[in-house]
């Protein structure tokens, strides 16, 4: 049979086609009035997105490589610091903290759940010498949301800033920087964005610039201070990703188009439609804080977690995404973030209740789609 | 809602990625050898869809500019010849005849249905002046297929010649052409060929030769003895759609990989499951003798055909075809052709389902969707 490639994964995520179609256009010169206009048209879009009136900065590399940024700039070595760490990602911060030197005391949370504020709050007293909270908005390996505005809150009654990865989450779950007082906010290209990997964004607040003009932590490329001179200058300190910013542009065109709020109700429509056929299938949610930019579901009692996944992937070419280790086979993950419409919900809950079918585990085929269908039909504007 | 277009009508069809992404690659001129390989080896692997010894020419226009071509270089002024006229692409052959002083005996068929080799065998007895039998394989205004093996072999007992427009079902429904003893045959570029409309594709085996060379109808260029010539020198007369026909060879890779059986088969499996979905949502086919290249669904009562195809392409942006004039909000096309896949029936009835909800029909959601997918998973491969 003829096949078609179906990524529904928490990053990359499909790229709309008027966006890929950019990417066939000559490369202009990035050192050009051209370039610049389009560049900073940009960046007002992602003030946007961020929902702040401080500067983004444009990277060119993986969000990986802005959470160095983040560390490098905002410390110095010795430093302490807080990581909540419910999985792969908040253990991301711990590890780049410890490649810089930087103390990172880790709050381990378990996988898919949420950490109060309260419970925060605590540990900041236990800690009044810790320069920032490191953390995720949504935990990419499992789904699980946290509660930024809750944690924004007891960090700002402190000297500590809160450092914000929302690299799955922002654009997907509300996570307006101002209003909620994040410190600093950084995201990735090839998630709720909607074009390739490549680019990733950050803004520091004035609270947060104050630890950057102190930070004694060895940086170059990713040097922040360089980044604010150049963006005064309307340019980048290096090459960035041209046709990536081009690409961005015409990506918050269409953000722009179906304003914030849309954008965070479209997405919290899927995740409810995808989250009523999984139940209708029977199977049970991993995540007890689940977050409207990916489903984690538990491997039902009987079926390979790997074979499931390969299954997905390999026959019906549904890139889902399985757990990470060291919880691999546990569970797997339906994405609903970015450039997905409600068909793609359907296509992940039928593909899913086909393989299902095929690893011999009873469904009624067509339950879990219809409850997908009824909270569609019922949403669709 | 962030939408996405669906685009699910019996041509134009979708177009595979790879193919869409050779139409961003510079031009290349049409009199160098560097061209003349790509479109001599295109030429070849249309041969292979076509199953034929006999070459085939390339004509830079619609399907409609193939029948033309037909028609102009077979017959000459007042020729007799029968068309079998089942639906819009029947007419269409009655009303070329008649723009260039052919005489055509329209044999009508009842919309949707077959047509006996037998009636036609009579008809030829009755004409045995008739120059010429012409007709479609699939009459796109209804999904119906006719029995080419049939006529052919009635025809091939007499001086007539069979002419077939293939352009909607070669490729997704079988006709050998040198097997079967079609002596004409052409498609167009946007049904199972899946590239963007352009170019259309016809063949004449000796017996249509022979007509050819006697024609007296004036023609230029759709001149077949001119295309002769040139396809001789390994090119066109006129400049051919450089890029089209470097889409096509592209496309007819993905479609030799998997093989003539495997893409009829494809198609076979796309047909069945979406008439069992057509079923267990409890509506009727309209088509009498479907083939596999789309299926034609009665409106059912109560409902509003127009506003049926309308809320399935505004609303759902699951773009399937209504039926045309003078039938039209009779039924509606559900196309399963060209680079399609399993998951595109399954948007197509499930958006179906959520429509006919929408329009206050009563439909157990699913229940379509779930026929669908238990036709799918036994057949997938």
């Amino acid at each position: 049979m003829l096949k078609k490639y179906y990524l529904l994964s928490p990053g990359p995520t499909p790229v709309p086609e008027t966006v890929l179609a950019k990417a066939a256009l000559p490369i202009i010169h990035h050192r050009t009035e051209e370039f610049s206009n389009i560049f900073m048209e940009m960046t007002e879009g992602m003030k946007y997105v961020f929902q702040t009136k401080n500067d983004v900065y444009t990277l060119t590399c993986s969000g990986t490589g802005a959470m160095e940024s983040a560390v490098t700039n905002l410390f110095s070595p010795g430093d302490k610091v807080l990581v909540i760490v419910g999985g792969k990602f908040g253990e991301r911060w711990g590890q780049i903290c410890k490649a810089y030197g930087v103390n990172a005391i880790e709050i381990p949370v378990e996988w898919g759940c949420a950490y109060p504020a309260e419970e925060l709050e605590k540990a900041l007293k236990a800690n009044p010498d810790a320069k920032a909270v490191l953390c995720q908005l949504s935990e990419t390996s499992t789904g699980a949301v946290y509660d930024i505005e809750g944690f924004a809150k007891v960090v700002g009654k402190t000297d500590a800033i809160l450092v914000v990865d929302g690299i799955s989450g922002l654009g997907a779950t509300p996570c307006p920087m101002d209003q909620w007082g994040v410190n600093v906010l950084l995201t990735g290209s090839q998630k709720s964005l909607m074009i390739p990997p490549g680019l990733a964004f950050i803004s520091f607040d004035d609270k947060a610039w104050k630890l950057v003009e102190a930070s004694k932590l060895p940086k170059f490329y990713f040097d922040m201070k360089k980044a604010r001179k150049n963006l005064a200058k309307k340019t980048t300190p290096w090459t960035p990703g041209v046709t990536l910013v081009i690409q961005q542009l015409e990506a918050l065109k269409i953000i722009k188009e179906q304003t914030m709020e849309g954008i965070l109700e479209h997405h919290r429509i899927l995740a409810d439609a995808v989250r009523a056929g999984v139940k209708a299938i029977g199977l049970e949610l991993f995540a007890t804080a689940p977050g409207n930019i990916l489903t984690s579901v538990k491997t039902p009692k009987g079926v390979d977690g790997n074979a499931l996944v390969k299954t997905m992937q390999k026959k019906y070419m549904a890139y889902i995404a399985g757990a990470q280790e060291p919880r691999k086979g546990e569970f797997f993950r339906l994405a609903h973030l970015g450039y997905m419409s409600g068909f793609e919900m359907i296509i992940m809950i039928s593909a899913l209740e086909m393989t299902l079918k095929d690893l011999g585990y009873p469904v009624t085929m067509g339950a879990g789609v219809a409850a997908t269908q009824k909270v569609l039909q019922e949403e669709w504007k």
